[in-house]
């Protein structure tokens, strides 16, 4: 099942600057099934059919805490020269840099050196804590992708994350959340502009899920619409004005953004 | 003008598992004014007058984005044996940690070394991006506090904050956002089972509000409802089991909270 949140086209030129209204809407193939509610408290449908093309896919949630696993294949560590860690301790990344599938990554007119990361998302379906590694999915509504654009030099230069990796538009997420995605045989590959430059095993993960949430679940609540970024393999080349990135995880979809240069 | 979210005492003991419905309210001496809507977006009166006694404070907010200062003051970064920071790079808390004013910190069962910190916190009212220094504060709805307690072992063994300052409980926050604090001649003040352990000047700060909200909004959007913990000074000792911390700062009243052992 594919949950897309979504606002009607029209919308985007709304001049009072306020957001569109989202709504959430059940995808089956280019149909779009909107729903009352939402995935996580309960929803009915509308009974209306729109078209994929009548809508503007927006991020397919608004996490309350945007947790983020920063180290978590041992070849993107090597390559960043940085330690593998020995435990699961997870990271956070902020709202303010969430963008949908289609918007455009800017890069900020003083950065210097941009970066992908293509990554699994789990989207945290109920309220969970103290749960076992076997228990750990129980939580779990589906999957989406995340693409953790990073600036390396600020990566480096900064006592905190908060521009390297969160700078307005730096966190795309979509296009939508798969209930039903075969985590073990799924595969993570990163094109730029149409050429492959990246492709991993999605589970080849230190910590995986199971382990992430159960560690977790042992100190903290998991709330509903809580997000859980997985880390990336692999590296980047340095991103220039008009590149296009899409990453595709199997059965998830491609999550497709352009970066354009703060002018 | 005082600033409540809270809910109607009888609510706390719901069965079904959600939370109570919480509601904006102005608090004139202990008279509760509800409102439909909110500070942010706009509100009315209802017409309803309550008690303070009547209702349970919630936290004041649950911000979009959770912004804090690690480091600002000298005397804390010294006795934590930490680096003086040469600029102003925000961190993150995390919202599954936040209670409200009166509301127990519960200590893990396998912490062992659990402190204080008493903090200004500061609350965005209007959206915002690329302010200089001298317009700062006209994107800020007013002002509470924020207790972040920390275990010093786990911010040292961890590779982020996550169970160190984000363990479920750890954020105290309230009781009320003042709109009128005069954060230039405040003081904070921390009790320890009635008796004071820490004072200093709020505003002794390595860098500012103004600078922060300058340097933040060159590279991030802040949203209505964010917030912004100023960091702490001074030394918190090791709290035990039934310990209660009351967190007072000039003009803003005071945030208490019991210390439990988990059991």
């Amino acid at each position: 099942m594919k949950w897309i949140r979504a606002h009607l086209g029209g919308e985007d030129d709304r001049q009072d600057g306020q957001r569109p209204t989202a709504f959430y809407a059940l995808l089956e193939d280019d149909r779009v099934l909107p729903v009352r509610g939402d995935p996580f408290n309960g929803h009915e449908k509308t009974g209306d059919i729109l078209r994929l093309d009548d809508v503007r896919l927006d991020v397919p949630v608004v996490p309350p805490t945007f947790y983020c696993v920063g180290l978590n294949y041992t070849k993107h560590i090597a390559t960043e020269g940085l330690k593998i860690p020995d435990k699961p301790d997870v990271g956070y990344r902020a709202n303010n840099a969430l963008i949908a599938h289609g918007q455009d990554v800017v890069i900020p007119a003083d950065a210097t050196k941009v970066h992908y990361e293509g990554e699994l998302v789990v989207v945290i379906g109920k309220r969970a804590r103290n749960l076992s590694p076997a228990d750990a999915r129980s939580c779990v509504l589906g999957y989406t992708m995340g693409n953790d654009v990073s600036e390396r030099n600020w990566q480096k230069s900064d006592r905190t994350f908060w521009r390297a990796k969160n700078a307005d538009t730096f966190k795309p997420m979509g296009p939508w959340i798969e209930t039903e995605a075969d985590v073990e045989n799924m595969e993570t590959v990163v094109k730029l502009n149409g050429k492959e430059s990246t492709r991993f095993h999605t589970n080849d993960m230190l910590f995986g899920i199971d382990t992430f949430i159960s560690t977790m679940s042992r100190y903290l609540t998991l709330y509903p619409g809580d997000i859980l970024w997985m880390g990336t393999d692999g590296h980047s080349p340095d991103l220039v004005d008009g590149d296009v990135v899409e990453v595709s995880l199997t059965g998830l979809g491609t999550l497709r953004n352009r970066f354009l240069r703060e002018r």
